[in-house]
């Protein structure tokens, strides 16, 4: 269940145009400001996790439900422009911020010493300094949200906070277990990631033009994508190939992580339904071995179908508004590329 | 720097009377909901920690701030049958759960097997578990905060919580450095401590009887005795006896960790000074000998005139509020308590 991959956004910032643009450039000031706050050299492994950084997805999806005019427009100016623009850039930073310290946990429990091409904090600090980095940007972010004083987007933030600390125990609690239902999986992948992308959406939707009352449909739809955002990043742990994704096949299977496509394999290959994960997966090569089994299965295709089947209802769930074209588009595209980045 | 050790509350219980058991109870149900919210053996882990408890003292302070009246009574009624109640509940509980989440995760850095004579999340569940069970409880005490809808409240918790990881990333730059001036290491104290402390009375202020405008005196008070009380911890650290403090001296030498008496007895003692501490320390022997070494130097009594210097101030903190007898009683026996229970 890694989660390192971001989607290939150019045609989002394309259709987000200079508004989302100016969002984001003001994303990275208060990051910036964020990590200068700390001034001496304890800010060095914050902020190399940050300006690391990823692509943004999250604020990306904050920013795009947040500009996005439901109904009467709520005011003329652009919202990087308006007094709600404040208020959304602050969630932005906030959802990259408790992104950025979940990555900074997971690389100490995986001991792992890169993340995109770069030293991780637990490689360059230890583990001692790499835990209390991420409490430090896990408590940055809920200070961030509490600046907008809205407790309703507080709420949403500990929500996801909560499931995604939830569905960490969930994983561990179901290492090895190669029985693991696929209602127990989407369960697992709903806490882990769909709910900070619902959040998200929902911070998006409460600070920004839709308000509070289109709060659940743009959070549903970002709950779908999250679903298929991780399906498609366990497709791709199995799929490879290894010069896209950076990393070997068969990680996940390493640490004993059962995903979809093992899950989807084992029906349709009884030698793989009869492995014990445990004794058969010990080494790199091994894991590379059970991947090729999975992709011979034809499952890989069953779960690239199951994720397809979450972006169409994240689609769905926006048809409830009525949303002018462009934010409806720039969205869509979103939904398109969580899976177009793998196919 | 090691903060298991609670103050001898026998004295405080007896002064808040009915009301504050009555409160005491109802966080002990908070947290058993808080709990069972989990439902399955992913449970176990945080229930594990908030069962084994400590003696509550941050609820408490967040309970006897909240209580005591300041200039004209807000209602009649007792605190614990108001309102205004159940957000000091809510509150208490806040202020345990991040506390509880700091000791699963210093035990993850300690390797810590026990704690209060109880297996640690990490002995019980292993360094992944623990990491996410510290998270989750990181996560939780948001969320009972938020359900309180007081922005100011979700402040205060945030920035102690930002202070703390900030205080353990700075104690982990120290570490080993012998010559770290006493404001450094004060300033750690601050961090690492008493902003929770300072917290915990903010809290009770702001959601309690006092109001807001009480926020700064009392948080003042809460932070002194933090100091106090962190201080005197380092002192048990080298004084022992370890049937007293269930644990042998020296553990903080033996990570790196200076603390106050180290620092002081390094003035008084040349051949102290001209230690280096990561040659000579490396077993629980020679830790021991070092703190026989601290303790003929007469530094643990300089340490102890600086915690009380604290208690002093915190005292003093209160005088700027027309606190009637009973509650400036109560707090004052909470201060005496964090020194006393060594002297």
């Amino acid at each position: 269940m890694a989660t390192s991959s971001a989607a290939g956004l150019g045609p989002v910032l394309e259709a987000g145009g200079p508004e989302l643009a100016r969002l984001l450039a003001r994303t990275e000031g208060r990051l910036g400001e964020v990590i200068e706050s700390y001034g001496d050299r304890l800010a060095e492994h914050a902020a190399g996790t940050l300006v690391a950084g990823g692509k943004r997805l999250r604020p990306i999806l904050v920013y795009l439900c947040a500009g996005a005019t439901v109904g009467a427009a709520r005011g003329a100016a652009p919202l990087s422009e308006s007094e709600a623009g404040a208020a959304v850039v602050h969630a932005g930073a906030a959802v990259e911020l408790l992104h950025m310290a979940t990555l900074v946990h997971d690389d100490v429990l995986d001991r792992a010493a890169l993340r995109r091409g770069r030293p991780t904090v637990f490689r360059s600090g230890g583990r001692i300094a790499a835990t209390a980095t991420g409490d430090l940007l896990f408590s940055r972010a809920f200070a961030e949200l509490v600046m907008t004083g809205d407790a309703d987007a507080v709420r949403a933030l500990s929500r996801a906070s909560t499931a995604l600390a939830h569905g960490e125990l969930m994983q561990r609690a179901d290492a090895w277990r190669a029985d693991v239902s696929p209602d127990r999986y989407l369960e697992r992948c709903e806490l882990k990631t769909a709910r900070l992308f619902e959040a998200a959406c929902r911070l998006g939707a409460i600070l920004g033009r839709p308000g509070p009352e289109a709060a659940d449909a743009l959070g549903a739809f970002g709950s779908r994508i999250g679903i298929a955002f991780q399906i498609f990043d366990d497709v791709l742990d199995v799929s490879g190939p290894a010069e896209r994704t950076g990393k070997r096949r068969g990680t996940d299977l390493l640490d004993g992580t059962v995903t979809l496509p093992l899950i989807l394999a084992r029906r349709r290959d009884r030698d793989l339904r009869a492995l014990d994960l445990r004794e058969v997966v010990t080494d790199p090569a091994q894991a590379e071995a059970v991947c090729d089994r999975i992709a011979l299965s034809g499952a890989l295709g069953d779960a690239r179908g199951e994720a397809l089947h979450h972006v169409a209802e994240a689609k769905a769930a926006l048809s409830d508004l009525s949303l002018p074209e462009g934010p409806r588009h720039a969205l869509d595209l979103v939904a398109d590329g969580v899976v177009e980045r793998y196919s």
